[in-house]
């Protein structure tokens, strides 16, 4: 059975959304933060240090986007993963990389607030205005598809969406870009946080859950 | 046919070294800098405004990783690509997303420079801290892979080689991590880039290339 080595409020509780949506079982290890960081238990099972991380036997895998595809090809018959002779392969494809991506310019823009005192980030109008605008543009493309489709790879729910939500709900708290223009990207995630899955996940492992007791 | 629309000194490099490497024809559109950034044409191809883009028919695909694994699947038989049966696919996985994970921390370090005008950067230790141990944590395990396997996802090469060796050799350029404490990976770049397919697309689209005359 999986075991997933859940870090409180981060980005590994998507992998129990996997989960319960593929209605898979799996084994639940709760890691709490200290002082907002990961515990060195947490740290010390990938020589990567990232969450989330699932262990599957002798394997030890990090990396949202490459669980999700594993579970899905491994456990669920590719279910939630789209077969390359699909019309929306490459959609799929492309959401699938979307979500690090972002969080990639998430990440620089912290840094850059950080490093600069929280002051306005004058020193270099070119770096912001170049993760400005690459950042814009992740997000007015994934408009764009919403246009078309009701999920991020095409007609159906995949793994695509599995990954992309974390970053229009939780990361907005942490300072990340917000979804308030961009209307067919808010009633995405409108309909998405109602699914069974979905809300089952979040009472479990989500931002505001806690660590069951034993 | 696919088109490469390829930015002069950039990661769309990849996407001919991709192609070389299957033996597979391509069209090669070159776009230079202005002033170091993507020209305004080049950023009109598509709506993420980001570089690689490849066109094929009505299909404009973006993101690196994705159109590698297009290619392999839809015109190379699955070949440098590795099957969910095969032992080694959660590596693989795994090494698909190394590349834009480790540029997100890149980017993230350029933009608290950029920030700090310079400065070292005691805003934020944690800060700091966090993402030279992340960047660091993915450096380590691929110096721990390559201590077991000749490439990045086990014996054969594959489009995760394709992705990662941008990191290694072009991004230390621009002030990304580099590989001296780490002696696998030194070898292995040393190996890799001695293959034929990269040698040529080097000559044509890497960092010392120039726009062909038409």
């Amino acid at each position: 059975m999986i075991t997933i080595h859940h870090l409180g409020v981060s980005q590994s509780d998507r992998i129990v959304w996997l989960m319960e949506e593929l209605g898979l079982p799996y084994k639940l290890e709760w890691y709490d933060r200290k002082d907002g960081l990961a515990p060195p238990e947490y740290l010390a099972l990938h020589p990567a240090a990232t969450a989330p991380v699932i262990t599957d036997g002798d394997l030890v895998l990090a990396e949202s986007a490459a669980i999700c595809e594993y579970v899905s090809q491994r456990y669920g018959k590719g279910r939630l993963s789209v077969a390359p002779d699909k019309p929306n392969y490459p959609d799929y494809l492309y959401f699938m990389h979307w979500s690090n991506n972002v969080q990639g310019l998430f990440f620089s823009k912290l840094a850059a607030n950080a490093a600069s005192g929280g002051q306005p980030q004058s020193a270099n109008p070119i770096m912001t205005g170049v993760l400005g605008r690459r950042e814009n543009g992740y997000y007015r493309y994934l408009e764009q598809q919403l246009a078309k489709n009701p999920f991020a790879a095409g007609p159906d729910f995949t793994c695509a969406d599995v990954m992309i939500l974390f970053n229009l709900t939780s990361l907005s708290r942490f300072g990340g870009r917000t979804i308030d223009d961009l209307p067919n990207v808010q009633a995405y995630v409108d309909r998405i946080t109602k699914r069974p899955a979905y809300l089952k996940a979040m009472a479990i492992a989500g931002p505001s859950a806690t660590k069951p007791s034993k």
